[in-house]
């Protein structure tokens, strides 16, 4: 039997996540929209309810335009875009639910530390010790000139800044012992001032006074998620995260990826064991077989070409447009996008043209659909942590996510608690105990 | 009469905003504590019941020191800080509320405005409509250093650059048009690409290709504040605010107040009743008028002489440790602060030294307090109004909020209806529409 699994709602603040089109909903559903908070807080409460361990927001700061160099098809589709601020719709929803933790994506290429700093520890409070930070260095060309940057940060450069922008945040956290704060009544004291420090940082690319402008909260440090692809990233993650979330689409380059992380983090001193690997799946889940592939079908027929070439060509940086749709793509020589169109030939099915890869790209990304009856699908994650390892999912909504969500709960959940490789309860009362729960 | 007012209520995310150690409570009034979200959630509760306009927070981003060159008085008292985070305290706060708008403080200086754009967009979705914008440009030197930024930036360049960066903002929120978004969902088709464009900036100070991504807000644009005190302050208010923050010690520079801001708005070609003048002030209201004068009795009687003096001393910028306490203050020539020195000589009351003056400073900063019966305290508002102009107040609280803002709402505010001077519903949805409001 595998191990105990966390499990992560993940989703972006936008109309259709990771399965283009899946805002489009049967109006029976629902009633409330994804640009209104009773929809985030009914997921959110869904969520809860499932016992997850996080509600996780990725996040990105413009809209694409690689595909035929316009945002056209991105705006039409809405494709990962218009992307609403995830880290003001937090509170929101914490302040609907008790215990679910939430991991939120921010910048540090667009916050300053002081800033990121303060807001995370402040959210820490706010949700009272449930909130995550998903450290991302950005990238995109577009996001960049959206605040005024000429200029791309060569990408180890962006890792170097990265680790001294860590050290500012980690200083400002730890410059108030636990024990600062007396709020002393009788006396009219509030702080030991000697128990508060000014870190009068002074690095190559960031300076900062301190001390830090929030009182110690209930986790000192937000828990730290990060999901570096590059060797650089890896890196990065093996040395400061508590949390890396994966993308691979089989068992065995999972295995490869997890090997790859536990070598890392020995070189830093780390126990393997210390962080936990979450997997992006979209599981498909029917009260029978033939239900589930009949959702699956639906979602996928509803995936329009641009849509799906829009985000690819975004994804990679690869104006897809140049290429020929129609042709057996194992005969295809495209630049730097090589690796994810063998893994999807080398899956099961007729993905065997761009337009199937692009189609299915659209209907997830890299995160592999898993369909099946809710027995079928509790084997295949099973299965999937005893070959390729890891610790949980990361599960994004493949159809109207209140609804999506609703599905996995009532249908999944339980039979995945049954089985023992979920939580019936949570122990704890923040997100960094959930994370380190063993057993349901 | 008076005309119908409008009420604020005036905070900073902090343990004691205007009056000193007013953190300190007796353990009947309340279980709850100023970092956790139900302390908050409860005054805005409180607000929304008595049907304020809004909840309105001021911020900063450093502790002060320039009162003995040392920070320790502003950490021992909680002189202004710590300071919490307010932009994401406040989605925890519309979740518990339907009516009540909220303001919130972000600065030009430290906001990147498509980062600015971008998040109060999305608060506007979050609160329904809710959301209001004070805007400043920061200038304390230890704010600056937080974020690694050695040089002040000089004054008039300050609004010269908030100029520029209201236009980038406003290029923002205006690059979708309000029907873009089609959702069809039966075409599968979001939005219309013709309706959104990018806004392709290219200033002084800023640069920004756009488009905004968030889709058009309930209110568009968020609630505009502005609390210029500067002639280039009051210019850039009286050219872009909905609302000015005014801060006046007498009716007699009220009037001034208000007179130079109409002036200004026709410079601009505004009508001067297009923009509403709030003042800030601490009523402390008794069921008797020895009640109301003991509350104050007990608050002033509290005030840290160190806690007045580190404050005072950060905001006129002056270190008062090297002035004679205890001297009429009548004599003295303390440069860049004879104003509102002038005006505390000038109350009523036996306010004649510069302790007087720091402890009164220290009680409420530079806002009066008016003490008495409900009649009495509404007799001087209404007063206040008739003789200073001005559309309303800020009201801050001058001992321990969430039982100060009780007070108000069970004995000022049913006074206030019962003249007419106040609303008894919310006539609409929206906090511009609740400023607009002309009856009660």
């Amino acid at each position: 039997m595998a191990k105990h699994m966390h499990l992560s709602g993940f989703m972006i603040h936008c109309p259709a996540p990771h399965t283009m089109l899946s805002w489009v909903h049967d109006e029976k559903v629902a009633t409330h929209r994804w640009h209104e908070p009773g929809y985030w807080q009914s997921i959110a409460q869904t969520l809860e309810r499932g016992k997850f361990d996080m509600f996780f927001f990725a996040d990105q700061w413009a809209a694409y335009d690689i595909y035929k160099d316009t945002m056209d098809p991105v705006l039409q589709y809405a494709v990962q875009f218009p992307v609403h601020d995830p880290v003001v719709l937090i509170p929101a929803l914490s302040a609907v639910t008790k215990k679910l933790g939430f991991t939120v994506t921010m910048s540090t290429t667009f916050y300053p530390p002081y800033m990121l700093a303060r807001k995370l520890s402040t959210l820490d409070h706010v949700t009272q010790g449930r909130i995550g930070w998903n450290i991302v260095t950005s990238f995109h060309r577009n996001e960049m000139r959206n605040f005024g940057i000429d200029e791309l940060i060569p990408h180890d450069e962006r890792y170097a800044r990265a680790e001294e922008y860590i050290d500012v945040c980690k200083r400002l956290w730890g410059s108030w012992d636990p024990d600062a704060v007396v709020m002393d009544m009788q006396h009219g004291l509030f702080a030991d001032p000697a128990k508060i420090r000014k870190i009068d940082f002074k690095g190559k690319w960031y300076s900062c006074t301190g001390p830090a402008s929030v009182i110690p909260s209930p986790q000192g440090t937000p828990y730290l998620v990060q999901a570096g692809a590059s060797a650089a990233g890896r890196d990065y993650a093996a040395q400061h995260a508590e949390a890396i979330f994966g993308l691979q689409l089989s068992p065995e380059s999972m295995r490869v990826f997890v090997d790859d992380i536990a070598q890392r983090a020995r070189k830093f001193g780390r126990k393997p064991e210390d962080i936990k690997i979450m997997w992006g799946v979209i599981p498909i889940v029917g009260k029978t077989a033939e239900e589930a592939a009949e959702k699956e079908r639906t979602l996928m027929a509803r995936i329009p070409l641009e849509a799906g070439m829009a985000l690819m060509s975004a994804h990679f940086g690869i104006d897809l447009s140049k290429y020929e749709l129609d042709a057996p793509l194992k005969q295809m020589d495209i630049p730097g996008i090589q690796g994810i169109l063998d893994a999807f030939i080398s899956m099961p099915g007729k993905t065997i043209t761009l337009r199937d890869a692009v189609t299915r790209y659209g209907a997830g990304v890299a995160m592999p659909h898993i369909v099946g009856t809710p027995e079928q699908v509790a084997d295949r994650m099973e299965q999937l942590l005893l070959q390729g390892g890891g610790d949980g999912f990361q599960i994004s909504p493949g159809y109207y996510a209140p609804a999506y969500f609703q599905d996995i709960v009532e249908l999944l959940i339980p039979v995945l608690q049954e089985r023992g490789l979920f939580r019936k309860e949570y122990s704890g009362a923040t997100l960094r105990d959930h994370m380190s729960q063993q057993r349901g």
